[in-house]
């Protein structure tokens, strides 16, 4: 089995659904393009269905982007997936994700359905997905409250239909981790056909276990886990792009490894944050501003001593930029232009006009302006 | 084995030592009688050693809190457990909080010390601490990176030496969920005099595994946990008290429990987060501004048809306030005030005016001013 782990970015479909977190198309193009260079292996451009814009918005990250592959969700429903299909046209690499309920809470009070006309539903959207793409994922949503017996013989005929990819979500980020660690490796021991598709890990973070659920994911068995950055996505979010990255790269004795340039985590995180309106707290984990910050006297002292005793991360590994520029009232545009975009913030001229006239102001006051005054400012 | 986990609450200490969060003993008081009727067993109210000002607030928490163990830390130096021991004077329930480094990494590199000298500085400190108190807790710092043989045997020699409570911490945020249960596993098969003391469990978030490590830790047998209110603290972050006690709420089959009234998780958060300036980010679980938000279309759907689909918690059992009360440019001084100690802040009458006369300005633009409004104004 591949050592390999797919990092499947969902910022721009399950994250920009939260409320106030919407971009333009123009916006969206402007995150694909970063989350390319930093090395995600599938960008969820949107859900085609459910608007013009995001119709939109997965034709035209298709053509801006060439190395990720392109998806676009659709539910196991002939109209969403036509859309889907229509919307993929112009991608390299498209792929269909399209799904059902598998738990019985979900068959009964949301599809007001039994497992067999859903098995059939499943195997009919996968079939129809076939019919544009070669690629297409089935994911079988809150499989974390699913019955395991019905969840394995759903994964096994999506992926007799066709299904190259079966996404096994925590819809409600209700699972433990041993216990969703638990449900992979049964499909793994069950599933006769699981090795020709990707199992897909995708996990919601309600009681605060998403990023230790993806890990007990790929540790038995899955190659694919579903991110965004700084969690962001329905309710408490998502599971973390970084997070899961860097606990991928830290615990080597797990064997595994991604495709991601981590140097690119923190000034994407910050382009995320800024673009979407969502301030990351200063305590959130690999991204947040205190992250790397020792502060008390005790951990002050041991780490000047030996770095290694309170850190098992370089803070440039995940992109933290170099504190050597310092920033006075005799920099130019051009150096505050510089220094914003290895914070991650890019802007137009008359923006950052603007933001100069206020940097000067705040040098006046401050003498220096570090990376933490800058990140004030443009907030 | 008793299936009740005790709540040791370090935001005083641990969560206080941020950079910018810094209390006075004032507002150290208004936290701590808040953490008592929330039901938080012990308090750990400070490091009296460290500054004056420390050692003042465990005095006055002491005198002010009488339900919880007030809890002070020292390191394993006499001087420190000695102010930590003259400052529990007035704790109705004093506990006195000792340790020293237990991995080789800070055997060596901080200590410049062996095992052996690391063995006998422990012994001795719990021993002179029990002459101030009978409740002593011992910290093997950097127990996630210790050689599990050795921590086993300086744990057993503190229980011998007096110790109630042995905290195994994960310093550096550095275990999987796995790892630091086996760990726990490890000390409750390998020490002989365990069932003398409880193990508690202390962990940090720079991997974004805190809250599945705490779990792990009681799964195997620990029965404190060291945590935070929104899970500030030094770096990353502690382990978040909210999302560990709703976590055991929600997973009724680990027949685990605590003594706190869940219904005071988010008032105790906006206090928290407003008095120590740190926001709380809109996805953080359990009292993130948007933990309980539904707002794509399915989900919209899905949680109206049965909210069972959606959500595996009711937002009131984590005391989020209905929102039947709509306050508008109408409404006085009293019912704003009463709708701000809902959401958990408090304010003097200077302060509350100013926010009434934001607030009026505010309720004539917007009409209706909601939560989300209100917690925008006083921030």
């Amino acid at each position: 089995m591949s050592q390999r782990v797919y990092i499947f970015d969902t910022t721009l479909r399950d994250g920009e659904q939260v409320p106030g977190c919407q971009l333009t198309t123009e916006e969206k193009i402007v995150v694909a393009k970063e989350l390319e260079r930093m090395g995600v292996d599938v960008i969820e451009a949107g859900f085609p269905i459910s608007s013009p814009g995001d119709f939109r918005s997965v034709v035209e990250i298709s053509k801006a982007v060439t190395e990720p592959t392109i998806c676009a969700l659709s539910r196991a429903v002939k109209g969403d997936i036509d859309a889907a299909g229509e919307a993929l046209k112009w991608a390299k690499r498209g792929r269909i994700h399209t799904g059902i309920g598998s738990s019985d809470i979900h068959i009964r009070n949301k599809f007001n359905s039994t497992r067999e006309n859903i098995l059939e539903q499943a195997i009919a959207a996968v079939k129809h997905a076939k019919s544009f793409v070669e690629d297409v994922e089935f994911y079988a949503e809150d499989a974390g409250r699913a019955d395991l017996a019905f969840l394995a013989q759903l994964t096994e005929a999506v992926i007799k239909a066709g299904a190259t990819v079966v996404n096994i979500p925590d819809t409600t980020g209700y699972c433990l981790p041993d216990e969703y660690g638990k449900k992979i490796a049964y499909i793994y021991e069950h599933v006769s056909n699981v090795h020709q598709a990707t199992i897909s890990i995708h996990c919601h973070n309600d009681l605060g276990l998403a990023t230790a659920n993806t890990l007990a994911g790929v540790m038995n068995g899955a190659r694919q886990v579903e991110v965004t950055m700084n969690g962001i996505g329905e309710r408490a979010g998502n599971t973390s792009l970084e997070e899961v990255v860097m606990a991928l790269k830290v615990k080597k004795e797990l064997g595994l490894h991604t495709n991601i340039d981590t140097t690119r985590l923190f000034p994407v995180s910050n382009l995320v944050s800024q673009m979407m309106r969502m301030p990351v707290q200063a305590n959130k984990a690999i991204v947040g501003r205190n992250a790397f910050a020792h502060s008390s006297g005790i951990h002050q002292d041991g780490f000047l001593k030996h770095s290694e005793n309170y850190e098992i991360m370089n803070p440039h590994d995940v992109g933290v930029p170099k504190s050597s520029i310092v920033l006075t009232a005799r920099s130019g545009r051009h150096a505050l232009k510089h220094r914003l975009e290895l914070l991650g913030f890019r802007y137009d001229k008359p923006t950052l006009d603007g933001i100069y006239t206020r940097f000067l102001d705040m040098a006046d006051v401050r003498k220096e302006v570090n990376d933490k005054d800058l990140m004030e400012l443009v907030r």
